[in-house]
């Protein structure tokens, strides 16, 4: 479902995949990825237990054409004649050349859907069906409906409340039963974890449906899915309609604290969201809104609280406390959701006040809890969560970034939309932009302005404290010094001329200034600051990381080598560097999938451990340390 | 809270209890009752655990004057010297003499209610009210609100919904908290069983109440309970306002079965009579609808059913078979009881269709599973439910009884009201009527009418066989021969001429007819076949019975020597009769003050074996066996 990330370099090779019993695929992958993450990201299932950490030695493949080295691990797993005939664990095997493989049928065919970050889920929801014929009481078995039912499941310790009682006695005499002619009722339990949510007369069973939802701060993505199949069946998103309330948190928190209303209004709006996506998701699939059962939601802790309608003001102000990490037992009611009138709704729990679900539902599609090699996981926004692995540790912290990657805190910034710059190039004497649509440049993104100052650091245009040259600084070139312009007071670089007249007034063209660039220092320096003081904590450097994650609508689209350039990341191999994603939709779709990933979150919550940087004295020491740009 | 059983024999005894640490009690009681059962059947508290079975030895007082001897089990509890100091166990000693006793300080001094049938109950409530003082969060101590709360209460292991989350957030930043002032939080976590219900601001522990329901076919009973102390506060009753759709429960069912919208007024109707009860006893107790939490309630199946607003028909026709026995995990609401919005329900489960939650609570009120004496206890009405206890075996059944006893199907039937002959002697040559009020008769009560052909058969006037002897066979005196008529074809038994006028219009009369005795004898006949089969079923006659205990509203009223007269309980000395009053209500109280009275009504679900006696190839064979008047 997430799209094999873009290395930055050329270097790929090409794998034939032949499954056994499916049509053979043809991908591309970087070269040194290993055959089970180039498989698994392009959705051919591998059979797995232990997540492609070689121990449960069940991703056979076997290599026809090209060469891969035996790894350490293949002998344990392969006799010396399956060795020579090309056999290996897909996890171990690196692709350094085009390969042709064959991908034996899984043994068990367990159903299961490639999400996250290269994860495979074995699907295993919390909700399922369960079509049984219950036998007609007769004197002699005057066993209440109840009972019948139960002991029809005997696997399974239901939780029944009085509606699911109705529902049940309903089915049992719906029309379609004829005692006289059919002596036994044949009904449709749904089950949720442990909750009987219906019993439907007949057989239903092939219908079951749940949606994932990712409600961001600015956008809200629903994802239908198909929970027989594990397939995604539709997908649509919207802007947060609390928008109107405010772009970022903090000014929706402060809305609550202001008006007693504002609290009602925003439930209010956040369900119409969500309700609203879920109706269209419905519609596109051909899915009746009463056949979703069970919904998921990965969201921020205040998106959640304000969901939920649960007062966000001590998430505010410090000491930053949520009212609980976790709200369980909760009805898609409850998140004003009208599908079945009494589906269940998983909503992830958050770590802190400022890791929210969202970062909980994004560590998990990205396996951090499954990977021993040191990796950070860096959710890039106003506020930046980091998450540090490192063996069996998992250390979290949040970094306040501040507005810089907003749009709105800088001068000429705007969203990812048409004619916003994502990218930016500084030739010897010109500069090329990259432009969302085939428009004229209006605005910078993001990840332009990360790629601007990146550009400018390295042809000396910005100096390592951040400053602006001057345009008559020697040897700067004509074409460069001609775009240091003044707009007011402030030094400003043109990016863009309206129009591509450089005789053009300095303040209509598209220009990042002097303040801007001091947004983004500010920006980077609290998120290195953040993972510095994570990788310190565990006694490790930035030369120790093995993979950063980029997660986040804005982390997905930066490029890794301005990223570095600038110091917002550590100083790795660009290969490790991987855009990771909507990872927390990919975690709300893997919780529907599975109830071992709904543990998994649950096992992370109790195992990451949380540093408080506003609580650390030496905080702002390291923050203006890392002010600095590395020339 | 029950009146101590007045039995029907002169012989008591007087027996002075001097409680330590509280003024002394001078109570009457049967010769031959235990001290155990007199202190409790008077309030007085005995601490015990095994119920009264002499095998805790904890119910330890000093016969100071008068005489009890030694039982069997003294000598494990006492030594001899403490034997001949007077002590001993309170449930052996039996005073068949005036006594003076002392009674010890309870070592834990729980306190306790007396309900039930003699039944001392330990206060140990589903709900609780904990006042905790919650630490202020700080940078380092970001624990969330929940967290806060589940540390203050590490006994317990919480449920927590969303809206419990939502109180528990409100109360600590509710406006008596003022952050600079007092660091931290006093709050009142109100808790009924596992589950949060409320959050309160400050100290509210000292108020915590419930409603205990019996909900009959004919009458609502509403008691509130202050669950602090464990004392009624306030009592009301009402007619069920269901009577509209019929007055028994087939009527009712009926009800639902011809009319699609039936279920739903008749489940506003329950909801609309407990409502106002709940608010009625609330304005006598001065408690606010607020502070009830929780609410018990006992009631037949059907009434369950209707109250639930699950469909009842199953309950009407063959094989009758209950949607489920026990309803879990209710709120008041689900019931349409308005008091706190979050309050829970208990709601008694059910034994069988036609043995329902007011027996299972009956049962529990009784001391049914406590007592390994060979007991019967009859719940007399339309529909009549047997329990036999036996040692450790228990036994129900349900005998259709019919409708002799509401009055409707009798000719001068009439309602225990003003008016309505409750009782009836006949001397040689008179007949001497008890009625309700200072009024003249106007009808016949249930008891009235067993009374009346009690007298009847005694007096020659009805035969074996159920028939009414004409006025001029031989022997019979003028006085009743006068009162031997002819009402249409009819033979009728005139009990009362209007205006005293013996030349009076018969069919003006106050009369039994031939009609209304065989409605008697099909009644007796059918109960009687249920008990006999049941003790049959346990290899006992009835000389085994050592107590017969008469239930339901009817049942309480009856007089034991006519009941045995007519062979409708077992024919036992009269002592051993017992009228047990509204035990269903009683057991509603013991839900609302102790666990352990739920848990055991829980279990004596899973100890009695039910008996179905309309599956008994034998049943009719029976039935006629027992139509006779012993005579």
């Amino acid at each position: 479902m997430t799209a094999l990330p873009e290395p930055p370099t050329p270097e790929r090779v090409r794998i034939r995949f032949d499954p056994d019993g499916a049509r053979p695929r043809e991908v591309r992958a970087p070269a040194g990825a290993t055959l089970f993450d180039a498989a698994s990201w392009n959705g051919i299932a591998v059979d797995s237990t232990c997540g492609g950490h070689g121990t449960c030695r069940k991703c056979r493949m076997r290599v026809v054409e090209g060469d891969v080295p035996v790894s350490r691990l293949d002998p344990r797993a392969f006799g010396p004649e399956e060795l020579r005939a090309g056999w290996r664990l897909a996890c171990r095997a690196r692709a350094e050349q085009d390969l042709r493989v064959e991908v034996p049928a899984l043994v068990t065919r367990p159903k299961a859907a490639t999400v996250g970050v290269g994860r495979q889920v074995i699907l295993r929801p919390a909700l399922q069906k369960r079509c049984l014929t219950l036998p007609e009481p007769t004197l002699a078995d005057q066993r209440t409906d109840l009972e019948r039912l139960r002991d029809a499941l005997p696997d399974l310790e239901l939780r029944v409340d009085l509606p699911a009682i109705r529902s049940l006695s309903r089915a049992l005499r719906s029309a379609d039963h004829t005692p006289d002619h059919t002596p036994d009722h044949t009904v449709t339990a749904v089950v949720v974890d442990d909750v009987l949510v219906d019993v439907e007369p007949g057989d239903t069973s092939g219908r079951l449906f749940g949606i994932a939802f990712d409600l961001g701060t600015t956008t809200v993505v629903a994802t239908l899915l198909d929970l027989a199949t594990g397939t995604p069946v539709a997908v649509a998103s919207r802007l947060n309609p609390q928008q109107s309330h405010g772009a970022d948190v903090i000014t929706r928190i402060s809305a609550t604290m202001t008006d007693p209303a504002a609290l009602d209004r925003l439930t209010a709006l956040a369900h119409e969201g969500l309700d609203q996506l879920a109706g269209e998701v419905c519609a596109d699939g051909g899915v009746d809104r009463g056949e979703v059962y069970e919904i998921a939601l990965a969201g921020n802790a205040t998106m959640t609280h304000l969901a939920l309608g649960v007062d966000p003001e001590p998430l505010g102000v410090a000491p930053f406390v949520m009212a609980s990490r976790s709200f369980d037992d909760l009805a898609a009611a409850d998140l004003g959701v009208r599908v079945h009138p009494r589906a269940r709704a998983y909503v992830f729990p958050a770590l802190g006040a400022y890791v929210g679900g969202d970062i909980v539902a994004g560590a998990l599609a990205s396996g951090m809890d499954r990977d021993r090699r040191v990796r950070l996981f860096i959710d890039i926004g106003t506020n930046c969560e980091i998450i540090l692995a490192a063996g069996d540790r998992l250390l979290a912290t949040a970094a306040p970034a501040g507005p810089a990657f907003e749009g709105a805190a800088i001068r000429c910034g705007m969203r990812a939309a048409p004619g916003a710059v994502e990218g930016v190039k500084i030739s010897d004497d010109d500069v090329v932009l990259q432009v969302i649509g085939d428009v004229e440049p209006v605005g910078l993104a993001g990840s332009g302005l990360v790629d601007a100052v990146a550009a400018m650091v390295a042809a000396g245009l910005v100096d390592a404290s951040g400053r602006l040259i001057a345009a008559d600084a020697p040897g700067v070139p004509p074409g460069l010094a001609a775009r240091l312009r003044q707009v007011g007071q402030e030094r400003v670089f043109v990016l863009h001329f309206r129009g591509d007249d450089p005789a053009g007034d300095p303040a209509e063209a598209l220009y990042l200034s002097q303040r801007d660039i001091r947004e983004l220092q500010f920006a980077k320096a609290a998120i290195s600051t953040g993972w510095q003081l994570l990788l310190e904590e565990q006694g490790l450097t930035a030369a120790d990381v093995a993979q950063v994650l980029l997660a986040g609508s804005f982390g997905s689209y930066l490029g890794p080598a301005a990223a570095v350039r600038i110091g917002l990341v550590p100083d790795v191999a660009l290969l490790r560097i991987v855009s990771a994603g909507n990872v927390a939709g990919e975690g709300a779709k893997m919780a529907l999938l599975s109830m071992r990933e709904r543990a998994a979150a649950q096992a992370l919550l109790e195992e990451v451990h949380y540093v408080e940087l506003s609580d650390r004295a030496d905080f702002n020491d390291r923050f203006v340390e890392r002010l600095a740009f590395p020339v």
